[in-house]
């Protein structure tokens, strides 16, 4: 995360100037989310974004080039807290997979307290490009570093390409997802799957959790 | 796959009306891809679908209610080859691994024969929905059943939850197929990456394989 990200907390205070620019820039993201959420992610314009924050167009342009730079500053927002659900986590447990449980079922936690929300830019995301749009997500990366420190630890694969895995918890992560937002009666746990599918990611990257060399366990 | 799917070749001789229809239906079909390929989907139109296969915008509707079916239609045409892909990957293999291994590899062999098309397609995929539409994709289930019969054989972990495991060996071979289409430079080669992140998802589903019974084997 570069050091003056908007998105996290500046350590030095903000001038007057800045601050209403960061006012600015909020209240340019949250009209947008609420377009997106109640007319849709192509029918909202930069205009209507612009009315809705009582600014001009062009005052939208200057912070956001593209309508899906407000998307991706939405998603950047998200990775934000998932690290500081990671700090969380790591301070509050001693296993790897602990740890990637606490990140997930934390991030899973925080989407189904505002899933109307959540749903529209994930639909919103897709329709700017979803997967194609070279975000420059670090979240994989992030994945990744919690499984090289268990590797140091000693609960994870030494041998593991801990940037491969990272992208596929991640992707294994974002799957699910999809399949929550396209969930149109609400009957998709969306924690309950994200768990169920992280340990089915972990059983191949963990040391001394398989069930292979424990036979008797498994077996009825 | 429904014993009349106009996508496999049905075991009876069709009539003459019966032929020329699904000649129609293919021709609708390979116009929309080029079309799609070279304008993109958002700006191909039905009637211009309908010109280029010379009938008449109405008849192209009589096959495609809407656009995006024509879309699946084209996935569910590679899904009838992974499904022969995975047969041949019966006869001539004997463990589960190398099946899914040989059904992945024989799907990457395909879209790199004609990268255009598939990345054109991916995108017109993602335009229309992605992986919100619901498509009644039955690749996840065809991987389950790869893998209940590796249950069955004793190379599969018995405990395995089949279902869950052949949504993600989709869900990691499509995110890899995303970046492939993404990567605009032609240096992400879609069959290693595939077969990799196959191998990782693979070390948590198959009995015996699992380096945490001989550890030897993985430390330097």
């Amino acid at each position: 995360m570069p050091a003056h990200d908007p998105v996290v907390d500046s350590p030095e205070p903000l001038g007057r100037r800045e601050r209403r620019k960061l006012a600015t820039r909020d209240r340019i993201v949250t009209c947008a989310v609420d377009l997106f959420a109640s007319r849709g992610y192509d029918a909202t314009t930069m205009e209507d974004i612009g009315e809705c924050a009582d600014v001009a167009r062009a005052t939208v342009f200057n912070y956001f080039a593209r309508k899906e730079d407000i998307v991706l500053e939405w998603f950047a927002r998200r990775r934000a807290e998932l690290a500081e659900i990671i700090a969380e986590a790591e301070q509050q447990t001693t296993d790897t997979a602990s740890r990637l449980r606490r990140a997930l079922g934390g991030l899973a936690r925080l989407y189904e307290a505002d899933p109307v929300t959540v749903r529209a830019m994930v639909r919103a995301w897709l329709r700017a490009g979803g997967p194609l749009l070279r975000d420059g997500s670090d979240a994989p990366a992030m994945l990744a570093d919690i499984l090289r420190s268990g590797q140091q630890q000693g609960d994870i694969r030494p041998d593991l390409d801990a940037a491969r895995a990272g992208l596929l918890i991640f992707d294994a992560y974002f799957a699910v997802l999809y399949r929550w937002v396209s969930d149109e009666d609400g009957s998709f746990a969306l924690d309950e799957n994200l768990l169920a599918t992280l340990d089915l990611v972990l059983a191949g990257m963990t040391r001394g959790s398989s069930v292979e060399c424990n036979p008797a366990a498994v077996r009825p």
